[in-house]
């Protein structure tokens, strides 16, 4: 059990920023209202995994649309909140706790928004250990635990419910196209699960490691250290290239952000091209026709001197950045994972090959 | 108060047809189903609005979709049954009555399906007194129902339920990217209302009306008079034009059936040409670029020979038909209806003239 900082806050932005891969959505604007909250006397508790009954009720808790949108297109402030009631109702009971869908960006931050504003404690896990783009795509979903209900809200206070669905995949089909219909952006709150499916299926103690990994980075500008160093150090990270951005592709299209960059080496690296392709969150790095790292392990921009990482609508030519590659969970690693979030998920045709490594990642102390 | 035959269900898909300006989903398949249903043993009582005590829960059922996918993408047959459970689910109180949405094709029928599954009577009264392509144009709406809640079901039992929404083009919104996804074609329930209301904002006697009309066509068939003219002595139709369809133009686009059709006069019309559009129902009626009738009056394509319908996803080249044109319900006519279902509200930049005379409809009987 943890009260969350202004400080834990600064550096899970930066933390989970570098483990959103990019997406998830600006982790600046959550860390915003957040400090105003806590600055207010807003108070949030951050619970281990452990510290849930068996039957405890515990709801996700996201912001669902494309980043592109979201730096347009503020949100109201209790759309997850509203979400998180309408969830309620539709169960029957209320909940115990909130947990996060991603560890990525504004979506490491949102549960804690709803945690500080309804003062329900927040679950130190996730259900990806990075970000992806789609609602299907957590080991919650894959492990079993069933999406629906769920119920996405917009700053309008229209509210739609997700009561049954036969899969994940046709809840984020109906959850996409309505948030759409939102604007693009949207508040959601689904899959009320129980502590025991808590811990049997999400990916335990990612908000500590975002705010070990952010101070980490913060320690390493502070002393003049190299923060890349600073970040590997705490996920063991390999650098896939080191060079500047010079060209970024960027659609918003099907309520998704698409597009791709290429990086041209420097220093060592000069004379290599490596192009990254993203939906929201990057997932393959190409150099050539040879895929450096694909989904489900983590690709990440990172900004070379300061290891400030980059959301996949903030790319811009000319940034000097480093592309790294974080081994994902071992939950994401397992067939009946890959099948949902390997590169073949996302339309790429080459075989997952694991970065290697163990990565930063922890099992659930009993 | 009314127990339906298979007779009465007969005429009703005729009239309902007619009546139905070539939208509200085929009458024949419906017609089909709630024949079984009655033959089965099932029995649908219809009841007249005057009979809903004030504070009666009267929930609209209907077929939501694109014809064209409602011929090829035939209902499991609970869709809308299982909307009406998770519409009383969601208002917390069971259903007294059902009422259509339209009197038109299918979704005439649709509520009647409902009554045979369920034992709830059907509302003799619908919300246009026709048909049209988008949920907030009914006279319900118009006049001051809620259409939220609203839920849809599919043949797979994904149900989603719009719970709250600003507005009935909101409820449109949502409704319409939901049934693409359920695959184009769904089962509705929403616009929970009182007796009182519905007496208030619907357009009563539809029903009756439908059967009526139904009748006096088939009586002319039985006796070789002309059907036409059966249906202009109970509709105050007028005949705009008589022809053989010449070119139909249609796509399945954004969940609805869109195109044109082209009657070249015969007879008496002989060297004419008159081209309709359509949105799922018949719009505007051109000869050149005079508009001879538009919504919301009543444009039907009947056979020549026989008076039966054509619904717009069953034109095609070389038909005989009779375009008539019907006055719409005065419900309709009030500059506040007019703003939602008038040629404006369709994008025609016409000024909309009234066909004039009274039609068939009728007040509430105290």
């Amino acid at each position: 059990m943890w009260q969350l900082t202004v400080a834990d806050l600064e550096a899970i932005a930066i933390g989970a920023g570098i483990l959103g891969t990019g997406g998830g959505g600006n982790p600046y604007l959550g860390m915003l209202r957040l400090r105003r909250l806590l600055e207010a006397g807003h108070a949030v508790t951050i619970i281990p995994p452990e510290a849930l009954a068996d039957d405890a009720l515990v709801a996700v808790c996201a912001g669902i649309g494309a980043p592109t949108v979201g730096i347009e297109k503020i949100e109201q402030g209790m759309e997850t909140v509203w979400a998180l009631r309408g969830l309620e109702r539709e169960v029957g009971r209320p909940a115990t706790a909130v947990v996060s869908a991603e560890i990525g960006g504004g979506n490491s931050i949102e549960p804690m928004v709803v945690g500080a504003l309804t003062g329900l404690p927040v679950v130190d896990a996730d259900g990806m250990g990075r970000a992806f783009p789609e609602v299907q795509m957590t080991t919650f979903f894959i492990y079993g635990v069933s999406p629906a209900p769920a119920v996405l809200c917009d700053e309008k206070g229209n509210q739609v419910v997700i009561r049954h669905a036969k899969d994940a995949v046709t809840v984020e089909r109906f959850a996409r196209v309505v948030t759409i219909q939102m604007g693009g952006a949207a508040g959601m709150a689904l899959a009320p699960m129980s502590g025991l499916q808590l811990r049997q299926t999400g990916v335990p103690y990612t908000l500590r490691l975002s705010c070990r990994l952010g101070r980490a980075v913060r320690q390493a500008r502070r002393e003049h250290a190299d923060p890349i160093a600073a970040i590997a150090g705490i996920t063991g990270a390999v650098t896939l290239a080191r060079g500047k951005i010079v060209d970024v592709q960027r659609e918003t299209v099907a309520g998704f952000a698409r597009g791709a960059i290429w990086v041209e080496g420097l220093q060592a690296d000069r004379g290599r091209t490596v192009r990254v392709q993203f939906q929201n969150e990057n997932l393959i790095a190409w150099e050539g026709d040879e895929a450096l790292a694909c989904v489900p392990d983590l690709i990440c921009v990172v900004e070379q001197e300061t290891g400030e990482p980059i959301t996949t609508e903030q790319l811009r030519y000319g940034q000097r950045v480093v592309l790294l590659g974080i081994p994902c969970s071992p939950l994401l690693q397992r067939p009946e994972a890959l099948a949902v979030v390997g590169p073949a998920a996302f339309g790429y045709a080459v075989a997952y090959r694991p970065l290697g490594g163990i990565g930063p990642w922890e099992e659930i102390e009993e």
